[in-house]
């Protein structure tokens, strides 16, 4: 099942969109390696169960877009001399991954990465342990490259993502959450970690303020077109392509962006639904074909994914700063191929 | 009920051994009130969920040895030019409430400080999130102070608590763990933080090297006896004073040095039943009153003691190297009052 949009959401030059995270990787490689060996080295512990469990998350694989906007914008801003972009990515990916184990715990989501999610596997105790392990690594990095401006733009960004989940906490079961709120959730648990992830690679290269200012609008931007994206496919993808289950989020009661447009939208008969269903948690078996059939009603697919394309517009438009090159072009169209992925 | 120790387990000169506590407290009072300020003014975040909960914990108490180690450190080592020891000292409890709140979730303790644990009052939830967040608080209060020193000693403290935590998790249901595993446990999950915050006061105090290991050596040393007491007091300790109910590690099946020492002593009917009630599990009525009757025939908690008592004097002796003085007086009483409190 996919959403009912049609038209080209947003056009850009150069490569086909479908290709543009293959662009970009295919740019990095060699840098990407790299950074994979160092997750690995620096995942090791003496006490076994932390690489035994680190490595499950690592098998599960994932697109690794945050470590790869690091390293695009570290090279796009001429870094040459050095190993801090790679380090630093991994850094980058450590935080992440703490916030999916720790985030794993909380869901209690059945399906991460297309795999069992960690505490499926590993109960509910190991998780927030090594995601604690794992969130010290990347400070224990972070303090190996020396720059306190990098750990105070990677460890506010931890902080703002730690914000965030709380804030999703407190608003995940209340339909009166307005879009302005729901995308500051967004900006913590997601956005936030794009940003920083971005702004540093300028950070290494050692550019000029505008250019980490830059760097920072296009990731925080591009975060939040990723994750209003990732709202949408919950009640638009085709499982196998996802890795995820459809409906994941009507299931856990979580109040995303399509749901909120649907309901302000809604009649009172169909406000009710999704207050039972979200708010109370009443959930029976036809209640999610008929989410999906009141989220299409109300075309709120379309008009999520459309927030999401003008996320990515000005997330492309931060990059007009810097010159025209091979990297700069495979960021635009990443951007493109977030919103396009939904296809 | 209590342990069956009579005998003063070590000497020294000085103030009344239960007052010691108080003692350090009076020296540092005006300090101990400006971290406290430090600590709530630090948990702020717009998202009011968390200085709900972080009021909780602090409303909570809790005897703040850990910044009370860095601040008594700081100052017996002549610090007196600024707030860097306060800031520090809040950041310590920081770390040390992340940990908390994460463990509260990992081990579902009914009780902790004496007050329903904060999972049980907020659920499982927010927690998780809240110690992540107290935790990026703790390394943003460390950047602004711009020690890369302080920041590798903390960090490195943090990453051998959460490795201790997890090896914790590993060995508490094994009877064949050792006393050196248990101990390696010990000082991952207590003592690391203790030294690490005795440390700090040398940094600030910009003392050398020497100064800066003796306090380490303090801290750690101190922290092992602390929590081998801790232990100890779980099969003894009047639940009122201590604030934590007897038999909790019991009943949820921790191995600690009192039920190893009874192992390793023990028949092989009394082997049946730690392996019955603690490896797998399977606790009735009386097997609690049975454990402490197996403790007592072993003298399981006065060796415990005992163990705690050398490790108390290891940390005395690493204050030798300092001149003497009211506040180095104070730390050393503080050790004996530490393996004292059980009586």
């Amino acid at each position: 099942m996919t959403a009912g949009v049609t038209s080209p959401i947003i056009t850009t030059a150069g490569e086909p969109q479908g290709d543009a995270l293959g662009t970009l990787l295919g740019l990095l490689q060699a840098d990407m390696d790299a950074c994979g060996r160092a997750i690995v080295a620096r995942m090791d512990s003496p006490v076994a169960l932390i690489p035994q469990l680190a490595a499950h998350i690592v098998a599960a694989g994932g697109k690794r877009l945050r470590p790869l906007l690091t390293l695009a914008a570290a090279r796009m801003c001429g870094y040459a001399s050095g190993h801090r972009h790679i380090n630093l990515a991994a850094c980058v990916e450590f935080i992440h991954t703490a916030t999916l184990l720790h985030d794993d715990v909380v869901d209690e989501s059945r399906l991460r990465r297309g795999m069992a999610s960690a505490n499926a596997v590993f109960d509910n105790k190991a998780p927030v342990l090594v995601g604690d392990f794992m969130f010290t690594r990347a400070f224990q990095l972070m303090i190996e490259d020396g720059s306190l401006h990098v750990l105070r733009i990677l460890c506010n960004a931890a902080a703002t993502i730690a914000e965030g989940e709380v804030l999703q906490l407190v608003t995940q079961h209340d339909l009166a959450t307005t879009e302005d709120r729901y995308l500051d959730v967004v900006r913590g648990k997601t956005a936030a970690l794009f940003a920083a992830a971005a702004q540093v690679g300028a950070v290494v290269a050692q550019r000029p303020v505008a250019e980490e200012d830059a760097l920072a609008t296009y990731g925080l931007n591009l975060g939040i077109a990723f994750q209003l994206v990732d709202d949408a496919l919950d009640y638009a993808a085709d499982e196998a392509v996802l890795g995820k289950s459809v409906g994941d989020d009507f299931r856990e009661g979580k109040i995303t962006l399509p749901v909120l447009i649907a309901y302000q939208k809604g009649s009172p008969e169909e406000r009710q639904f999704w207050r039972r269903t979200l708010e109370e948690g009443q959930q029976q078996d036809e209640d999610l074909p008929h989410a999906m059939r009141l989220l299409k009603r109300h075309e709120a697919i379309d008009t999520t994914l459309g927030r999401a394309a003008n996320f990515v517009r000005e997330a492309q438009e931060a990059l007009e700063i810097f010159p025209q090159s091979p990297l700069r072009q495979a960021l635009i169209d990443v951007g493109s191929y977030t919103v396009n992925r939904v296809h």
